[in-house]
């Protein structure tokens, strides 16, 4: 199957959680609206929500809270976005002025943290203690996991091992809590929830290390052009942990400098982006995403073949093979 | 009773509360445990936790919950102040320099995210549907009260009846959940529910009203020293509104153009402050406050007589008469 054919034939029910996604943005406070309207409309492909549905479908779900949920696990992914773009002092999300940019900051956080509220306010009235439990722990250990990155920024020490902690949390969690709640809905044996958490899992690693990657492979053939956002906050990626291994030791010497330094500018950033591509770590990094999808298909095996299980492993070649 | 009594009386139950405040902040990221603490150790009154803790034992509760509820209470407000120091550029918080100013702002942000989370995961934990349906709901007024709040900055039409409808959600929500939390852990009668709903909306509004006449008052007699928080950030609070109401033409006109303007200097804080002493501003804001803190003892009548009951009242004085 192709990923074509899984947007084709989600139609209807990815417009069913966009009717929820904004229905539920109504609020005495019209700017609450207005910043949702502004970034939830602003081009996000709704990777959780799909997860979610084709989960549920997989798992042999007839009902319609799917709907309802995908909207919620997309709420508190927007949440995090607004947050993220204040924190990066991001001017662009998508392609288009970030609500930051056009909004200001403080409603940004406040709407963010709307939103947030609004995920849990809305799984609350679901009364299933289960989903609670996962939702509730995936919005901590997502925390967890953005302040374990703030506090990793500059950190030329980090390891590969911590990095995909840091992964792990602050993107897979959501994502594999995305593909347990359609288990959870379905009312799905253990064996088949436990495989569709680690597929998640692994899944959503891969999706941030391909960002990661495409971070640095986006600034190829474009030097003295533009800076990578990573580079340019400080955020030490797979990439730049694989440089570090294998790079030499004078190199390592100015990595360090400019990570250290704070303020890279374009001759930096053209050594930084060289080195990255004689050692090959964007072409590491893309591995070992690659590796994460083909583990997180195997996790699927205890799932009975079905068209929805078709899509999840198209949708986890979409991910793979994403350009951005 | 008096205030020192109830402190006296509670202080085991509220180093209890003090245990469960610091135990949950132990996180895999250490940033979470240092900006926790800095502002968890910041001289709170833990007004909320109290509250939640009279009442409960005015309704005739003998378990143990009440204590990670307080702290649960303590994380969602202490995660408001977070944001709200980032949202406000404050330096100050307390006398003390403010988490923003030492962590920086994105520092803030995360932990103010992490701290909801945490809260909303502990309070899931307890499997108690009733828990969740108030604090969701409570969490979500309070963001939009936030951004009601916000999107008010400037708005001279403000009406009294709109600025109590944000004073309500932003603070008084909070505090009337800490209350309803005591009485349906003691599994209170609908009526005695009700009545501490009732009781903690009406002082959370007086709370807000006090802290709003407070900001003008504590520049009285400093002409030219500085300029009040809410003044300097735009906010239209009630001294304000009662002051559009009752001066001249030319006053007012004055008034529109400094905040209009949004960068009072010493002259324009005199002249505010002057306008707001000869109005009595200040007066009426502590009279609506006290007529408030009033009819919240009266909303206690259905409940029995109890040392806790006479606790709640005492709780109520000190709030109608605390001076920051």
């Amino acid at each position: 199957m192709k990923i074509e054919q899984v947007w084709k034939d989600l139609e209807k029910d990815l417009a069913a959680v966009e009717q929820c996604l904004s229905q539920n943005l109504h609020s005495r406070a019209p700017l609450i609206s207005e910043v949702g309207f502004h970034i939830l409309s602003g081009g996000g492909k709704r990777i959780r929500p799909l997860l979610l549905l084709l989960s549920a479908k997989a798992c042999g779900y007839r009902g319609a809270r799917h709907y309802l949920l995908g909207s919620i696990v997309e709420y508190i992914h927007t949440a995090s976005l607004l947050h993220d773009d204040v924190i990066d002092e991001a001017s662009i999300r998508r392609g288009q002025a970030s609500a930051n940019s056009v909004f200001g900051n403080q409603a940004s956080i406040l709407v963010g943290d709307f939103l947030y509220s609004k995920a849990l306010y809305l799984a609350v009235r679901e009364q299933n203690q289960e989903i609670m439990d996962v939702l509730s722990d995936a919005t901590t250990v997502m925390s967890e996991g953005e302040v374990m990155q703030l506090a990793s920024i500059g950190n030329l020490e980090l390891t590969e091992e911590e990095y995909l902690t840091v992964v792990t949390n602050k993107t897979a969690v959501l994502i594999s809590a995305a593909c347990h709640l359609g288990a959870i809905l379905a009312d799905a044996a253990a064996t088949w929830k436990q495989a569709m958490v680690q597929f998640g899992l692994d899944i959503g690693i891969a999706f941030q290390l391909i960002d990661d990657a495409l971070d640095y492979a986006a600034q190829e053939g474009k030097l003295g052009k533009k800076i990578g956002k990573d580079l340019m906050e400080g955020k030490v990626t797979l990439p730049v942990i694989h440089l570090l291994r294998h790079s030499a030791a004078a190199e390592q010497f100015r990595i360090r400098a400019i990570f250290e330094d704070g303020t890279p500018d374009t001759d930096d950033a053209d050594f930084v982006q060289d080195c990255i591509a004689r050692y090959d770590s964007i072409n590491y990094t893309m591995q070992q995403a690659q590796s994460h999808i083909e583990t997180a298909k195997r996790h699927l095996d205890p799932i009975e073949d079905s068209s929805a299980k078709d899509a999840l492993f198209a949708v986890s070649d979409y991910i793979s093979r994403r350009q951005r």
